[in-house]
């Protein structure tokens, strides 16, 4: 007997045939001998349409209101869950956020989890045997008393939070995809499904565009050391395939050098030119686009030809390009620039393995495998267990591929081949 | 300044347009200074679309999770009021159910109110002068904290309810009509608007088949003294009309005998022919329908033309007459009857006025007119301020024109013409 949380997501819950489906894979579980915890998100298209709702009603709405709306479509999918259930034999309730309870922080909209009482889901499995159906994505900030929500993708997090607090044996996240690749399978048809990934490594690909999980759930699954498997909930309910399990890199036998290949296509670049070279250069940069909560990324700067002066590139998400732009020329005088150049054309490419810890030269010989294709690097960063390249977008698929393939990432010609 | 509740039912917040008509008349009662609660339902065809969805998942759903899947409709309606409200630069914010909290049983689906702690909106009104926009319709059982719902058209109870439990002045139950008729315009194109009505003949003209009130709001209005508006949620928010007061009748100046004719086609007629005149013969038939839940209206018992049995003819709604049928069929044996005869194209017509308290001879004046149009009467109850009669449907329109004209409702040639 184990313990288990399992998430599905929007897609997975869309209808009420898919919210059969997936019944039929709690009921997998439950016939299993496990006590199991279920955590949905909105039927797909829901949220949208809610968010939409707030939107028309004033596109300048109070957070706690639109946490009021938009956490609905959980509640039904939650209650719709709990019903089917109850139709295949299988005792189950809805729980929703407030009723757990679980607590977050007031940032209505994006709050952050701080607490969830696991006491009420743990008798509810060992005094009733039932198994809780959890509205995700949604909590109570219990200052206030009020509904809160996590963001977009927090059900993910919900689900890793709610197995840490009842110590779950583990928890699968059911997506559309059958586990982590080692890059966008649409882009390289060699890319293979990993049998097991290290937080960490799951942690950048997260934040590097691997769409799969979402980062917080990542950050929280490594914290609380919670087993986690990413897997595919439309996988036949009776003989499912076990997908990709996040772990611990101790759990991990064969490590790679390179585990896998992320991209983002949502960068922009921009650079200033002949910066006069003076104290407080950066702050007077970066401070107003972080006052304007614009995230910047890669940061490179290096002297310029004329040696007085500096040249500072640096990358934003694509959608806050133009503000930044307009941030950064409204303080031309402050700042001292010569021009300013941007670019939206640009990917981020990276990769990502804890081997890269214990191994040199991994970057250096991605570098020259790409130059040897003629692909021109703008902007480079490093970390501990990855490096990243700013590249010009239509290299996109060269460079994932010529990565892929030089850390022996292709699928092996007698794999079976994957059904995703 | 007052304290009032306004209450706006599904068609009235259909999207989010008719939303920002309902603020506008929310507005208008807060800049003339009144404190202001409002109540909501959920957006029309939402309650149908979360009910068809339960049914889908089991048609033996679990009630308490079908209640938390149908609140929602009005939680999502509460939070995008309260935005709009906002956008028009007035204070507001939503409260659900379990917020506020409005106690009630346990009858999940139809539960009833128990409690309502009005101290957390009077607050909001006194400290915060912010208008309290309340999901209705919705509960929360506190033994167990789950949600609950009221049954349909709820919402104009909790709206009453609130009232009485915040102490306001007033409270307007918007709906699609201008205020109470004295009888359906559709029927009769002379039907006027009442000014006035007691609350005991709201009462019975809710239960006789106007649809304009739910019953269970009217039978709180009278016991809490809640003066109660119907009014159109379609007026100019800046000229609405004032719609019909519903009120002690102390509050009548001019009373009539008769104040409306209402009518109801939701009825079946089941007749026992030469029953056998023995002890606890009305146990036996009454009690199985009651066991299946059947609700019997009217009941005559008259001796049969051999005088040594009675006939039994009673009403049921019509939606249970098959199954009424059926029990009767199969307690043949039992009962002891000779035949069973039924009729579904009956028509129940009431006339309704507390002067019928003291003017004697009003339905008798009534039979009369009807007998003279050759209208055949079925079976006949009476109370203290009303009178009914079952007659074949297709002279309804004929018996409530006659009965309308007879006492005096028919609408003035001075007076403004309805602008319904």
């Amino acid at each position: 007997m184990a313990r288990l949380v399992l998430k599905f997501g929007g897609t997975s819950v869309a209808n009420i045939e898919r919210i059969r489906n997936v019944a039929r894979h709690v009921k997998r579980e439950v016939d299993a001998g496990h006590q199991v915890a279920v955590v949905v998100s909105a039927m797909s298209g829901k949220t949208n349409e809610l968010v939409a709702w707030c939107r028309e009603a004033s596109p300048m709405h109070d957070a706690r209101e639109y946490d009021a709306v938009v956490a609905s479509g959980e509640q039904v999918t939650a209650g719709l869950l709990a019903i089917t259930l109850q139709a295949l034999g299988v005792d189950a309730r809805s729980w929703l956020g407030w009723q757990i309870p679980i607590q977050t922080d007031g940032a209505h909209g994006a709050a952050r989890i701080t607490g969830i009482d696991g006491a009420r889901l743990i008798e509810a499995f060992d005094k009733h045997n039932q198994v809780a159906v959890i509205a995700g994505f949604q909590g109570i900030d219990e200052t206030t008393g009020r509904i809160t929500t996590l963001g977009r993708g927090g059900s993910d997090t919900s689900a890793v939070a709610i197995a840490a607090a009842v110590h779950a044996d583990r928890c699968d996240i059911y997506t559309d995809v059958d586990g982590v690749y080692t890059t966008d399978p649409r882009v390289v048809p060699n890319a293979s499904r990993l049998d097991r990934v290290s937080f960490e490594e799951m942690l950048e690909m997260a934040s590097l565009g691997a769409k799969v999980l979402q980062v917080r759930s990542v950050e929280l699954a490594m914290i609380h050391k919670v087993r986690t498997f990413v897997r595919s909930s439309f996988d036949d309910p009776d003989a499912p395939r076990p997908g990709t399990l996040i772990c611990d890199e101790e759990d991990i036998l064969e490590q790679q050098v390179v585990t896998g290949i992320a991209f983002s296509r949502d960068e922009a670049q921009i650079t200033l030119r002949r910066v006069a070279d003076h104290p407080g250069i950066a702050a007077s940069i970066f401070g107003p686009l972080a006052d304007a909560n614009i995230n910047v990324d890669m940061i490179i700067q290096v002297e310029s030809d004329d040696t007085t002066t500096t040249d500072i590139t640096f990358t934003v998400p694509a959608s806050s390009y133009a503000l930044a732009r307009q941030i950064l020329e409204e303080r031309r005088d402050t700042i001292r620039y010569a021009t300013l150049q941007g670019a939206t054309d640009v990917v981020k490419i990276s990769a990502i393995g804890i081997g890269m810890r214990s191994h040199a030269g991994v970057a250096a010989k991605g570098f020259r495998a790409l130059a040897a294709k003629g692909i021109n690097i703008r902007a480079i960063t490093t970390s501990e267990i990855k490096f990243s390249i700013l590249i010009d977008s239509e290299y996109t698929e060269l460079a994932v591929r010529t990565l892929h393939s030089l850390y022996g990432l292709d699928k092996k010609p007698d794999e079976t081949p994957n059904e995703a």
